[in-house]
């Protein structure tokens, strides 16, 4: 398998990027390869010639997309981007997965235009996977629609119930829409029409409206919502994390040294459950083909995560599965409507 | 001054509501009188007799909408509960505010249809103060209006500014507009309108687009966004803080005891920086009169502490710095279309 990765996606990069790649080489199989894609000039002299013997190889794109580019026009303007050449390579079949912790906008509509809708699939939607303590909860989408269709957030639904199965190894994950009461008739009218096409699916075991409160409950192991609130609820967890630990870290400071020592450790283990790092990368499910966008303070586990599921993603055919599910269920069809 | 607290409101009521305002007898004025709305035969065997000097008094509503009862058919069918009451009472000057931690979409709905609207005021919001680390932190709309336009989320950042100013007393609140990337462009088409008429006035002290993560690092004092994701970031906050303290305990469990019992008052503290039940209520702002919703988990100190935030927005005069500012502004009227 051909995984590029973008060398100059990130706040870290292109240091931690190269690094994540190059410490994956040791989990990769055989045939697996590695294409870093960026500067060559910057992106070789990071890269050991005893990597080059381990799968790993450069692709130059000499131009760099900045995190706060305007996406479109961005593209329009620097077509040798590493996004852009990594949206051209998945296209033309010279990579099997693309991986960037860059520009997710930019990410988005270049892997978007380049690579197409799986069959079945309307828009495509980034979900992130919430390490909570009753398991994993599959959210999508945080950002890639914010003008979401009913028939879209249907098929979050059910993309993201193949994820959670198939990557995750979930036996029957049960499925929610986040809403603003648990009763059938809270939300707007774009969240009613989606939950009316979910109820239809006797096969996606939804249980219906669920509230911000009940992620972190293990009420269900996917949450749907559009791409605008999925952001505000991805993005806010992470503050609400961190200013939560820097509270207790200045409260801490007020008690004996002894103590602060005593309690590091405990933190450190709730630290990494909660950490996004270990996400490894949110895939851009719906796409014809493995697209994984890293958060954009990527660290090199984070890279490394992320291309292991990259080849999770890949071996497991989790597309096929999708279009597999959306052409056998009737929804689609008897509600083209939505679309 | 005149506050009516709905007795039956909440999953514990009635036992702790009515504790709570008759803790707060010991923090009121001569003049002010506590106004306990219910079934007579259930909340007066709870009034000991003296409180009736301390200025408590029963108000008979024999019935009592539930938790969980669609609003508008609730409030048709059950004209003597405590909540339609309550309502009525604002209406027809006998009680100058409201207090519930009833059915909140009950409350929005008879309040908002019995006391009107504020003059200028197109939609009325509910606003919640958020404590971090940073200070308060004021988020309006969090579940009265799921359908904004773009003048109601500039009136929610002018209600909002004037409460954080007057009765929070921060000097000049920083007004910041909630979507998925700082960047201009970024945001629905609603968001976009109303960052344009939010940027066209120059009192508001508007800073732009925050992200989920800005609430807790002290980059604006008072938050505007509609009510679904003003709903969701109330709701997942508290959800998030619930996990990670349970997340702690459970780590801290695996440690030895005495490491455990010193690190509780530590959780403690910071538990109550964090705690809603600290909040006193949720004002329902831009209503032609007070009135208060609390969380309906409330315990007798969240009721206490709601009375306490209804005497202040009724003596500081919110209201009338609420269409002061409203009148005075060009965005009302050069914007009207917006409404």
């Amino acid at each position: 398998m051909r995984i590029a990765i973008d060398a100059m996606g990130g706040d870290n990069a292109p240091d931690e990027i190269v690094s994540g790649a190059l410490e994956a080489t040791e989990l990769l199989e055989k045939n697996d390869e590695l294409i870093l894609v960026g500067p060559k000039d910057i992106v070789e002299p990071r890269v050991p010639s005893k990597f080059r013997k381990k799968g790993v190889t450069i692709v130059d794109a000499p131009e760099v997309i900045g995190m706060d580019e305007a996406p479109i026009e961005s593209l329009r303007n620097k077509r040798n981007s590493s996004i852009a050449v990594m949206a051209k390579m998945a296209k033309e079949g010279q990579a099997d997965a693309v991986i960037s912790a860059g520009n997710t906008g930019a990410c988005v509509v270049a892997f978007q235009m380049r690579m197409r809708n799986l069959a079945g699939v309307n828009r495509p939607g980034i979900a992130v996977v919430f390490p909570t303590f009753e398991g994993p909860v599959t959210i999508c989408d945080v950002g890639a629609n914010i003008a979401c269709k009913p028939i879209n957030l249907y098929q979050y639904g059910v993309m993201a119930k193949m994820y959670s199965k198939h990557v995750l190894g979930i036996e029957n994950p049960r499925v929610g829409i986040m809403s603003i009461g648990q009763e059938e008739g809270k939300g707007d009218e774009i969240v009613k029409k989606a939950r009316e096409l979910m109820k239809s699916d006797v096969n996606l075991n939804f249980i219906g409206n669920i509230e911000g409160r009940d992620i972190f409950k293990g009420v269900c192991d996917v949450v749907v919502c559009d791409g605008f609130v999925g952001n505000v609820i991805l993005k806010l967890t992470e503050g609400v994390v961190d200013g939560l630990f820097q509270a207790i870290k200045h409260e801490l400071g007020e008690e004996k040294l002894l103590l602060v020592m005593k309690f590091k450790p405990v933190m450190m283990r709730i630290y990494k459950k909660y950490d996004y790092h270990e996400y490894g990368g949110a895939p851009l499910l719906g796409l014809n083909g493995t697209a994984l966008i890293c958060h954009g303070a990527s660290e090199s586990r984070t890279i490394k995560n992320a291309i292991m599921t990259a080849k999770a993603f890949h071996t497991k055919k989790i597309n096929d599965k999708i279009t597999e599910y959306l052409l056998s269920t009737s929804v689609r069809t008897s509600n083209e409507q939505g679309s």
